[in-house]
């Protein structure tokens, strides 16, 4: 396991950890400028963020500051309750696909989606099965247009307080059964089974830090489907579902030993902070939460 | 399946459903009174609610209104940090168990408990397997009682969002890998594994809806170990972690839907419902959510 002690080499910040502080927007730009300006190498930019930026610009900007991906935040929401929602699911995704790409993001992190119109607060329907069906034939059609493209694409298993409206993929489990039905593994001549790559997940500890069965799972992933892993905490008491997540080491998750099995299997990328918080760390100074990021990346992960 | 549309006699009530209604603590005695008013036959009852009421007194309530428990509400909370701890747990379910038989409850419910000093808001370590090790050894002691006393055990799965603090048991396998491990299935001369009963799990739809694994997990645990049933709804948003649950027919659990697949086992008892409901139904007079439970019930369930 990499010692992430002494550096921050191997830190990465999705930009929704600081993207509205006190009530104002923090500017992409200027996020990447306030990263770049504190050694930090990674970051994973969310698509609403790049557009309003300019993908060409972000693009440039990237290179001058000689800041990576991490990944690509992000594609999916596949449900749909019609051929047109169906039609605009596809396109919506190839654009993101595409914006992955010109960004030289490693992988496209799917959000899947749950029962369509859930979200708003008007679910469609109850059939959380016929959304999974959804989902999986939505991948398999992206999957197609992502291989040609070289892009990975990540699934990214929500906790199941998120099944309803964000995502109906929820274990480790559920998603590598997803990967293995569209991206079957391979014998590689020795008997041993290997993956292409082109599909995996991203591990973000605060969904599935609670799975019993999470250590099986990352093992069964394998190096080659370990595309992302993305850090915070679990707060107790959490006072809300979506916008109350910790910083690392504020709350309850054991986040070194889940890193430890994930570097494991062979993970060797970064390790990207996501948090969402709107009463606490939203409600501070950008500079001052990326700081925060590096000293508890270093001292916490 | 069943059909309950044309009336209420597989109703039962949990109390906390109505336990605090416009700010004031509904006694359980008038709890009883409204519900046996109704011609609802079955409640579960709070261990606090019936400490108020006194044992005694509600036992004798119960016979005379004629009404039965769909289980005792409930033991558990088995993590601790000391021996002390260990004693007062193991205490304290013992209390439980002969409060359930008093009562004449089908079973005991058990909320296994999550991190230690979590629920309090000062976890005092991050360490989910060690406690899921507690709670499993404290179940295996408190099994030894129950069954001397004929009272069978129900693990309760609680939704992951609860790992942290309520209950570090979260899935139906997670549960019946713990009913295979303590009370293991035996061959009944024909070849078919047969479950003592001593040990089972309740079902409570909030918790385990979304679970890809659930119809699997139900065929799995079979009728010797679907010992409750519980239903609300998951509403869309949630807006509260623990007191949001809806009534159901509001949400998105396709609650028919499952209890058919818990019924194909041959589950024959009650449909419980438990609704914590801070800003909706706790809010309103209680016997108009105990008319809402018994229409709803019918149309919905």
């Amino acid at each position: 396991m990499r010692d992430f002690s002494a550096d921050h080499r191997w830190l990465s910040i999705n930009t929704a950890t600081v993207r509205r502080q006190r009530g104002a927007d923090w500017p992409l730009a200027q996020i990447l400028d306030a990263c770049a300006a504190r050694g930090i190498r990674a970051v994973a930019p969310w698509r609403d963020q790049v557009g309003v930026a300019g993908l060409a610009a972000t693009a440039r900007q990237l290179r001058a500051l000689g800041l990576e991906l991490s990944g690509y935040c992000r594609g999916g929401m596949f449900t749909y309750t019609d051929a047109a929602g169906r039609q605009a699911v596809r396109d919506d995704n190839r654009r993101a696909l595409d914006e992955a790409c010109t960004l030289a993001a490693p992988c496209l992190v799917l959000v899947v989606g749950g029962l369509p119109g859930a979200l708003a607060g008007h679910a469609a329907h109850r059939e959380i099965a016929a959304a999974r069906e959804q989902v999986t034939e939505g991948i398999a059609a992206l999957l197609a247009d992502a291989r040609e493209r070289r892009m990975p694409l990540a699934i990214e298993p929500l906790h199941p307080m998120y099944a309803a409206d964000r995502a109906c993929i929820n274990t480790l489990e559920q998603a590598l059964d997803v990967c293995d039905a569209l991206d079957p593994p391979l014998a590689d001549g020795t008997g041993r089974r290997v993956h292409s790559g082109a599909l995996g997940v991203a591990v973000d500890l605060y969904h599935v830090w609670w799975d019993p069965k999470l250590a099986a799972q990352i093992a069964r992933a394998g190096r080659e489907r370990l595309l992302a892993l993305h850090v915070c905490d679990w707060l107790t008491p959490t006072t809300d579902l979506l916008e109350d997540r910790g910083m690392m080491g504020d709350g309850v998750i054991d986040i070194p030993r889940i890193r430890a099995w994930v570097e494991a299997e062979g993970y060797a990328g970064y390790s990207e902070v996501e948090i969402f918080s709107a009463t606490n760390w939203w409600q501070r100074d950008g500079g001052e939460v990326l700081d925060t990021c590096i000293e508890r990346h270093r001292r916490c992960v």
